[in-house]
């Protein structure tokens, strides 16, 4: 969205008539930033030692409804910097008085104000031209939240309120709906109700702990990748989660990513530290022996565990954590050809996996072609020869699958270009999920080398790609996807077996152990509770099979599934059903 | 061996001669120390600019011969403590000097010599009587080495001479042949020769990289045990490799640990740890939820990465390692019993698990009961009582096996007695592979309680546990047990195909292809060279099934395998020979 659009500029006057409204009910409130935001707008105040709650919404809405139908005409006007340093600084609005000062050192001398009836603040705009225009528009106090002044955790902690703004009221109910939905599928609710990961205080924020039924899910998810990935000719190994400093020196990673890394760890006098990246690693094995262009391309991959800083406020569940575990690969490829098939390659890999869990292209996932800023050379590698056969390789391959893409401006990593897989999480937010990038510069800094079919030693292209990305990410994705309802082979319990009885607790374990046996994720409720509350319990679990175990089963040579969202039971076959499960699982079926 | 044995005698009084003998040759030589050790022993010299060489061993020997022919009584003197500090001092002899000094300190007075011929050295003894006792003994000069004095790498590095000696010339020449094989399989050698693992100076020593051969082995190892563990009702979880320092302190390990641990990183300016053990990790994760005793035994399990400071001297390959993963598992129990039968169980597993590998008990390996030193409150917890029970505990699930074993006084863990299992390995040196411990200290530190049938809140037993010790440790071991000759499950490369000429390529690929979709690893070679040098290559590789594909190969409707070990072909239909190795690889036959 431009911020000349209309719906841009009727959210950003609503910011204004939000901040004049909390202003008349709360005269001593500090006014901070209120900027447009992709559902609406949101306002940082500084409400002192009161301040304003949900139940404050109502009134607050009302006002400016009035606000709007009142039709006020928004006057700009700009005055010397100077002249609105005094003002802001002698009626004590604190928060602007900095903003303006920033804005003096950065050069600027005038600023701009807004009028919208008696109310005045500073912004550089654009605003509609009467408050009345904004009538058509379906807006909503949202929530309350904390926010420290400039994100900066050592200033003060600010009240934000967020609102949602939208041109039309369906639009707004349609979003709140997606919201709630969103909201009961959020990992972090999940996990905690389907007991799949904790987080401990005393061990560290960031820092999940898998539950027994989060690491059945983690595993799953690791031997489908690694052994698809082997099938495909990749060569799975496993390098330290430490190394030397001066490992990320050579490969030049430390500048660029130094403020990302954990403080080093000293033994023997030597720095080490936590990898945030496996790339170095995996070129010293390719180096530990000579290679010739038989040995190409070479797909190294490793399921590398990670560790890169996050401020404590931008964790977020699995989804953003100070240590995760990425399904990662440097593929050293001959030449500049050989690198465009293995691109094609990955992609062909990342369809296949992204479709084993349902997701379809166009629709969950799309491609976005990163591309590098070549005049920034702080940011980007120098050599644009090799940047443009790079992104010129990675378009064709975009164009040959007759997929669709966009392109995006200075999205690249340093050393070359890249093609992202955005996915879009049930919030409707899109993210990038996994990425194939395209490098000439590693090979130079490892002088990763080959000889040719002619005897001459030949500098590699190395292609860094993750077939499924964070083991985290993509656990807290699914999680999310499937609304906790994993198919059976994802399931963390797959079989739940209820007794009604106590007399009935032996034949239950013997079966229980007949699914073990078989590698069938299976659990016993042998409570003293009713078959109704055990029931209730293992549906609210989301677990795909549920077999009551009582007299009539024991007498019957046949077991009675009540398969998940079914409410009758079917009668089966003990073997049959056993088959009918690992079948599932064999097939990843949805 | 006790060091008034005979053996230990002789040995002692050759350590003498022999530095009698390598004055002789090398008079400004300053001796340091020459212990007595387990095959025979060794001595510690400085020879300042000069140096001795394996070259010179022949004629020492010869000349210590002489000396054992002459018969020299051996005379043991005693003289003041500052007497010998001068002599020593003003003799230059100044290892000797610092040792005396070191008595001193410690509150000697006294300090005896040995005299033989014209031969004195400091020396508490015991020796023989007359040097002509030690005749039959048979010695070798063995080896050099460098050794810091007093083992510390701040100090001077001095010449070691390790020598053998033992009581027949046949039991030499066993211990040589015994040698030369152990050197054969020496994981370090087998693991560059069969391209398991490398080391890399730039990430850092102690830190190997398994390639992908190396990682074959470790992924079914590890996939192996997790199945195994599952099947047997452990909950097998995920935890943070780095966890606060505040959690090691909680658990009272950080006293007994700090040494071994790595400086701290700091992360928001909290310090944080790489885990030198998982144990409080898993009783943190058993605190997120209230627990009954119907979740007793709850058995936490975990492929868990652990960091421990190792000197760069100590180092050894794959099985002393800076970081390593150990098969850990800590077993929550309700009481006593229950820890006893849990501790009866974990040996069960260990049995099925070691056997599974060809090991016998008893043969290859056996128990040791550890045992607490109760006077030592600095380093065994205070509870006599419970260390009562729980030792008596151990040692009746060992009796109910009907298993020989061996007491240990003072080998506990700070917490608890333990059961080792001790491995035998291809040096015949024992070492301890796995451990249960009983643990009734940490519940009590992190308050590890349930709620009984009563509904009372009581404290729980853990029981620590690996099933398999370190991944990397047992890697080694079964490098060396199987001398590379791993079993179809473990082989890191189960089939090769080798090419005849270059028209044979693509049935390879197609056949390469059927291979990798049923999961089992192949390799080709399309090399140019012939077949006699492929299979050659394939053979030193230890590659339980070579086929070879020519004109011939291709016509027929069979395979033309040839089997690890065998000098000719045999004819096998595709279908029926692949379905062999897959059943060979699911029954993971010896």
């Amino acid at each position: 969205m431009q911020e000349h659009d209309q719906l841009h500029k009727m959210r950003h006057s609503l910011a204004h008539l939000f901040a004049w409204a909390a202003r008349e009910k709360f005269p001593d409130v500090k006014l901070a930033i209120g900027p447009v935001i992709d559902n609406g707008f949101y306002y940082d105040f500084d409400f002192g030692t009161t301040s304003i709650t949900e139940s404050d919404f109502r009134v607050i809405e009302d006002r400016m409804r009035q606000m709007i139908k009142a039709d006020y005409p928004v006057e700009r006007t700009e005055i010397a910097i100077d002249e609105a340093l005094a003002r802001e600084t002698e009626s004590g609005a604190t928060y602007k008085a900095e903003l303006i000062a920033d804005l003096k050192t950065a050069g600027e001398t005038k600023v701009s104000y807004y009028q919208m009836g008696e109310f005045l603040d500073l912004c550089k705009g654009p605003h509609v031209a009467r408050t009345g225009e904004i009538k058509g528009v379906a807006f909503k106090l949202w929530k309350l939240a904390g926010a420290y002044w400039r994100g900066n955790e050592k200033n003060k902690m600010l009240t934000r309120v967020y609102a949602l703004a939208f041109p039309t009221k369906e639009e707004l109910d349609n979003y709140l709906l997606m919201l709630a939905e969103a909201e009961k599928r959020d990992h972090r609710k999940l996990g905690k109700e389907l007991d799949l990961f904790v987080f401990s205080e005393t061990i560290g924020k960031g820092l999940p702990l898998l539950t027994e039924k989060g690491a059945a899910i983690r595993r799953e998810l690791e031997r489908f990748i690694v052994d698809e990935e082997i099938k495909r000719g990749y060569k799975h190994v496993i390098t330290p989660d430490i190394a030397r400093l001066d490992l990320y020196k050579k490969s030049g990673h430390y500048p660029y990513y130094k403020d990302s890394m954990y403080a080093p760890i000293v033994i023997d006098e030597e720095e080490f530290m936590l990898r945030p990246m496996a790339c170095p690693h995996h070129f010293e094995l390719y180096l530990s022996h000579k290679h010739s262009y038989r040995d190409l391309p070479m797909r190294i991959a490793e399921l590398a565990k990670l560790y890169r800083y996050e401020q404590s406020g931008e964790l977020t569940g699995l989804i953003r954590a100070r240590a995760f575990c990425l399904a990662d690969s440097h593929i050293i490829c001959a030449n500049s050809d050989q690198a465009k098939s293995e691109v094609a390659g990955v992609l062909d890999l990342i369809d296949f996996i992204v479709q084993t869990f349902g997701l379809k292209q166009g629709e969950d996932y799309s491609y976005r072609l990163s591309l590098g800023d070549r005049s920034d050379e702080k940011k980007y590698f120098k050599d644009d020869e090799a940047w443009n056969v790079a992104e010129e390789n990675l378009r064709q391959v975009l164009v040959e699958r007759g997929a669709k893409f966009v392109e995006a401006q200075a999205e690249a990593a340093f050393y070359g270009p890249k093609i992202d897989i955005q996915m879009k999480n049930v919030s409707g937010k899109e993210d990038t999920a996994f990425t194939v990038q395209y490098d000439f510069v590693m090979p130079k800094r490892f002088n990763l080398t080959y000889i040719d079919n002619a005897g001459q030693e030949q500098q590699g292209i190395v292609v860094h790609r993750s077939s499924i990305g964070a083991m985290e990410r993509i656990m807290a994705f699914l999680i999310e996807y499937y609304a906790g309802v994993f198919p059976v082979w994802l399931a963390p319990v797959q079989v739940k077996l209820l007794s009604v009885g106590e007399k009935h607790h032996q034949f239950c374990l013997d079966l229980l152990k007949q699914f073990r046996e078989l590698g069938i994720r299976v659990e016993v409720d042998l409570g003293d509770e009713t078959v109704g509350n055990k029931t209730r319990k293992a549906v609210a679990e989301k677990i795909p099979y549920l077999l009551v175990i009582g007299d009539q089963e024991m007498a019957a040579a046949k077991l009675a599934v009540r398969d998940r969202g079914e409410r009758v039971t079917r009668e089966i076959g003990r073997e049959e059903f056993m088959q009918e499960v690992l079948d599932k699982i064999k097939n990843r079926s949805l």
